[in-house]
């Protein structure tokens, strides 16, 4: 019987696990089928990881030393993937495919993944010019022009965003209209740095070497295509939260979960079910940034900790 | 008027700023009277910041770039003491005693701070043997005798964590009935690595060079006095918020706050009172880490720049 069973390996699970093992946890096991780092792993530059700061730090970079230090007090990894979470009597079944673990408490740390558009050159310019999230690299475009894509409340919102640091914000969009809230839509339209290109899309990304140098848009309303240079481009075309280990053989969900399938936790990350915790971006309202999701994971391990001795489990 | 005005220069207050300003807010002050860092820069080891770890690492160094980091985007210190902030019509007022400040925003992160007991020797061993964090401090005495100073829910709840940990914990406390919950009381007196002395003070912290030694307990039931002999001393004799600055006038609060003083957040650092955040110890339920802090502080800025936004400041 496992004291914790942490499923994923991101700066959520890795710091869930150096805190629950600090604190005196003896058998917590971190499932992560891949090397632990997690999304931030792909970012090309990250300035915004409090106290470890220098030119050109790459997400790789940053979490370098992670894994050693997290480790350090007897956190062990498992190169496994979860397939489902269940809960049985006062325990949970972590289901591996071929085996089934038992564990006093779980903490799910897998994140969410934002969707790609697929259009030509996005994965090629990912992290070098392309990105999907306006906190974490709208400031490498500061006093420079660059472009969204979508039309929902997280493009228009982190259009907005931008609008505060570059010169000029293109909103590309497939349809004339949004759905993104009214409000904000009239937000954006009154901002005076953001210029809609609507019935649009992406056809391709251009570039060299050195990253993104504009993008091939074409039309639905029969307008000739066009070249939009920009040095950044950001895709905002819906995000999906993985929450699969969650989903019971007779699809209904573990924990209540918000209409984005999101796990509703506290200020404690408790879930609704009595010793199983999210951390990171699978939660509700999830900053999505390192620091945050590296402090949920540390407020889940003290509260997995603190369940155990409650409940004298 | 400032855009966004940060009161304290902890890891939230930092990280508050970071985020505001590479998010764009051009106007944003942090008033910290002192060096910025907080109260980390006393501790004499830290190994439980993610992404920071070598032995014998020092709050101090810690935060040492810190500072440097959070500024690089346009943050400014002021080394000045905030009195109180109040709200005037949809701007913050800012007193500083001599001058008031407007603000669209305040960022409250004054943190909180633990009580001493009084007893002689505690000051010249803090940080070297006599701690206030049984999550941050209790690791560096696996294995070893602790001593705890307290019978409130707190000191209870440390010692039942360093019983995860420690050999022996000795629970030194001045009565003989105890303040904290009943059903805490009695896990702590069935564990069988707890202790209790009790109708106890500590007279005196002894030591060398290196460190406290132990502590000389008195009793108020007419026992001789003895000495305990631990390399470490948790002293948990009650907490005070520094929530000082939100206190009005006529005696009422800015914002809501909880019976223990802490200002009410939810998830996104908001008060009750739309554009005032508080972030790091002095909120409601804080984890009182770092990472937690830190994270606290990146909402709050992101949060009070969508505030600003919105409300087209």
């Amino acid at each position: 019987m496992l004291d914790c069973a942490i499923v994923g390996g991101g700066p959520a699970g890795l710091t869930a696990g150096l805190y629950a093992t600090r604190g005196g946890l003896k058998e917590v096991v971190m499932y992560e089928k891949g090397m632990p780092g997690g999304q931030i792993t792909q970012s090309s530059e990250i300035e915004n990881y409090p106290g470890v700061f220098r030119e050109g730090l790459t997400g790789m970079e940053l979490m370098e030393p992670w894994p050693a230090q997290c480790m350090h007090f007897g956190l062990k990894h498992e190169m496994k993937e979860v397939k489902q979470v269940r809960k049985v009597g006062d325990h949970f079944e972590v289901d591996l495919g071929n085996e089934t673990v038992e564990a006093k408490t779980v903490i799910v740390c897998t994140g969410s993944t934002p969707r790609r558009a697929g259009f030509k050159g996005e994965d090629e310019y990912f992290g070098k010019g392309v990105s999907t999230c306006a906190t974490c690299d709208g400031f490498f475009y500061k006093g420079k022009e660059v472009a969204v894509l979508g039309g929902g409340d997280t493009a228009l919102e982190e259009a907005l965003y931008l609008a505060n640091i570059c010169s000029k914000v293109y909103v590309i969009h497939r349809r004339d209209s949004f759905r993104a809230a009214p409000p904000t839509v009239e937000r954006a339209m009154k901002n005076e740095k953001i210029e809609f290109i609507l019935n649009a899309s992406i056809e391709e990304a251009f570039g060299d070497a050195m990253g993104l140098q504009g993008v091939k848009i074409v039309f639905n309303d029969g307008r000739e295509p066009m070249e939009l240079h920009v040095p950044g481009l950001f895709v905002f075309v819906g995000n999906d939260v993985n929450n699969q280990v969650l989903r019971q053989d007779d699809g209904s969900w573990l924990c209540d979960l918000n209409e984005q399938g999101e796990v509703i936790v506290d200020l404690n990350m408790h879930s609704s079910v009595p010793g199983l915790y999210a951390a990171g971006d699978l939660r509700i309202q999830a900053p999505k940034q390192v620091v945050c999701a590296a402090s949920d994971g540390a407020i889940a391990g003290m509260q997995a900790l603190h369940y155990i001795q409650e409940h004298e489990l």
